[in-house]
């Protein structure tokens, strides 16, 4: 029952707070993760929870999830207010993981065991899409995620949230150098550049495939587009229209999983 | 210049204000606009401007949308707090309009003149998914939305945002009742519907097309679903996978807009 966890402290609440910058993130080697679907996607996965969070008015929501697990780790309860404080939701379902950072992988090491196809996402900003990339990769069961240098950090609470736990799934490496790093990637996969202005239209791929994204502003820079196997467009839309990264990206990944008959 | 534009009253600050809530918009017949892109959407449209809204100090962003249209209607300048109790945005883009609603065609009639396929959304409550939806549904040349009872109102300022301006540019038809038109659909269109759980990969289509989709949570009604043409279903995922309301519904647009070869 709510009443066993004990509320947070002052200095635990301050602690936790600060997490919604990227620099404590890093210094304190912990992160935010809120909600039910990403906390049920973290505690099937070898991540780590420091310390659970929750907002005792809505138990019955988090109630379910938590049980099987709720003595490997501190539980404590925080108000309304203080939940504010640490929230990215309008309508907080009132579960609030503190997560452990993990050391990332090589990419050498990493690249040698990926076996499916790559999301390369190229100096992104925005969370929201960030988080929507990684949870459409999930499903379309690419192995991982690179992350450009100057691209948002991915775990930032609105990024985990968005990706509604596809980031304890699926691997994130980060401060990839595209520029050094492409004609490797070209050796050992076919390389799609999305593109909003022009390109082919998506196609099923039957080889390892990279899907290599820009920000939703600026794109892809040219000098990357002029490199790739293909350039993709998703046909439609005349110069008024646009189309959502996510959507597009999603389309492109759901295109190259297909097998050609 | 900036300087030409009075600042908004305390009244009409309280109206706009006012607007964030349906009832309101209903009552007085206007809703916000917000963002550089939205409005410039918004001028190439038939509908009508009430009055605009800026921010002076981000003036380098609205300047050349607004300068071939700024004396069609009052122009005002609020200062950045004020802007906060009307914006959605973070970080805003500092031009907001106030929009003129129009009355609704009627749907016999308009159903008459629909040429393209149709998007039908039921019992949405998340207003930036419905204006995802409303946004993919332009690129992909719908010809329009459908709306059933208890779907959230469509002039909600995060829908029109979200949107991009899609609003002004596709028609959107509320209040359906679906049980009583599926029969009618039918017969004009091959119906699809979006199920999670179950159903044929998307294909494309050679005839007039309408997709249904529910609310990302509960999806649409076993009732409806097992009256439609063709179930479908994205490939991928397994149990813990879930994939965004608007990145599926997008996925299924692009398909069922391509012509078999």
């Amino acid at each position: 029952m709510t009443g066993d966890y004990p509320q947070v402290s002052h200095n635990q609440l301050k602690r936790y707070t600060r997490l919604l910058d990227a620099k404590f993130r890093r210094e304190e080697g912990i992160f935010l993760a809120e909600g039910v679907k990403v906390v049920e996607e973290l505690l099937k996965s070898n991540w780590q929870v420091e310390t659970m969070l929750v907002l005792p008015e809505k138990e019955s929501y988090w109630h379910q999830v938590l049980l099987p697990a709720k003595d490997k780790f501190p539980v404590y309860q925080l108000n309304r207010s203080d939940w504010k404080r640490l929230s990215q939701d309008k309508e907080p379902e009132g579960l609030l993981a503190i997560v452990k950072r993990k050391e990332q992988s090589s990419l050498a090491a990493w690249m040698q065991s990926a076996e499916g196809n790559l999301l390369v996402v190229c100096e992104i900003s925005n969370p929201q899409n960030l988080g929507a990339l990684i949870r459409s990769a999930c499903w379309f069961g690419f192995s991982g995620i690179l992350l450009t240098t100057n691209s948002v950090d991915w775990t930032h609470p609105k990024v985990v949230r968005a990706s509604m736990g596809g980031v304890f799934h699926l691997p994130v490496l980060t401060d990839i150098h595209l520029d050094q790093l492409l004609s490797a990637l070209m050796k050992e996969y076919i390389v799609i550049g999305s593109d909003v202005h022009r390109g082919m239209s998506p196609r099923p791929l039957n080889q390892k495939a990279l899907l290599l994204v820009g920000s939703e502003s600026h794109g892809l820079p040219e000098n990357i587009l002029v490199k790739v196997h293909e350039r993709w467009r998703i046909p439609g839309g005349n110069e008024s229209d646009s189309l959502s990264l996510p959507q597009a990206a999603a389309i492109m990944m759901y295109e190259m999983s297909k097998h050609e008959s």
